[in-house]
């Protein structure tokens, strides 16, 4: 679709593109069904994205931001060395079937095969319209399962 | 048992540490079943512990190494905070069933939760037996598809 590319462009987002980034959070987690909060703050996000281990690429249309893709490099123990750990891709509803998560992933990748990282990330079982895309672009899939132990279920291991 | 946790001490491991916990984690490579480079080299084990972000807590007993747990400080993106993504749990064979695992575990939630830390970590499928041990120290459990692009995948896509 080379009127869509046209249009579009892909940059590393900064600081200075917070507010734009979290109104696209927003919306992923109001998509979600996640509480208001999940999606952090405004002064958060600003925070994040002043971090360098933080990589966020905004994709803009006629100058709006309309896509994001989300990762964070993070020390692999066993390989000695960084992969990216991607959170979320997101299109914004009115956007999509016009390839920007492709495009999105496509600048991911540009940037994780300049320094050889390989990107990780997980999804829901029954997200299966996300694996099949994931698998056309090569990604391979394995069920796990993914535990969270969070400070009060710690607590109440110690104090046991 | 009294007598096990008296000639037991865990202890966060550096750099001189290296070639103990190589071992270690060469011998749980051997029981996975990964191939042989899969678990590294001692002098990328002595880079890792040198980074601030790496956790690793050794238990000996009698002065000698004979389990561990890994962990990498790493950034949550919509938290804006840390989180401590675990990476193995390993008691060697011969000291197993006498609640090292679980002293590790102490171990690590008392650092986590000095900060408020959440665990993160995944596990295979079939291990029902971790499953089991990590729902008793009150972790959440859920399934999930793990994804892994590489970068010669990535360029693939990127050629395509």
């Amino acid at each position: 679709m080379p009127s869509d590319a046209d249009a579009t462009r892909v940059h590393r987002a900064g600081v200075p593109d917070a507010a734009e980034l979290f109104s696209l959070v927003q919306a992923l987690a109001a998509e979600n069904g996640d509480a208001v909060p999940d999606a952090g703050t405004l002064e958060g996000w600003q925070r994040v994205l002043g971090r360098p281990e933080a990589v966020v690429l905004l994709a803009r249309r006629d100058g709006a931001a309309v896509g994001y893709v989300s990762a964070v490099r993070k020390l692999h123990l066993w390989l000695g060395r960084d992969v990216l750990a991607l959170d979320d891709l997101f299109v914004r509803a009115g956007h999509r079937d016009a390839g920007l998560g492709r495009l999105l992933m496509a600048e991911l990748a540009r940037l994780a095969t300049a320094e050889d990282l390989v990107v990780r990330w997980e999804m829901r079982e029954d997200n299966v319209a996300a694996q099949r895309f994931y698998e056309r672009l090569g990604a391979r899939l394995r069920r796990k399962v993914v535990a969270s132990w969070g400070p009060e279920a710690q607590r109440r291991f110690l104090g046991s």
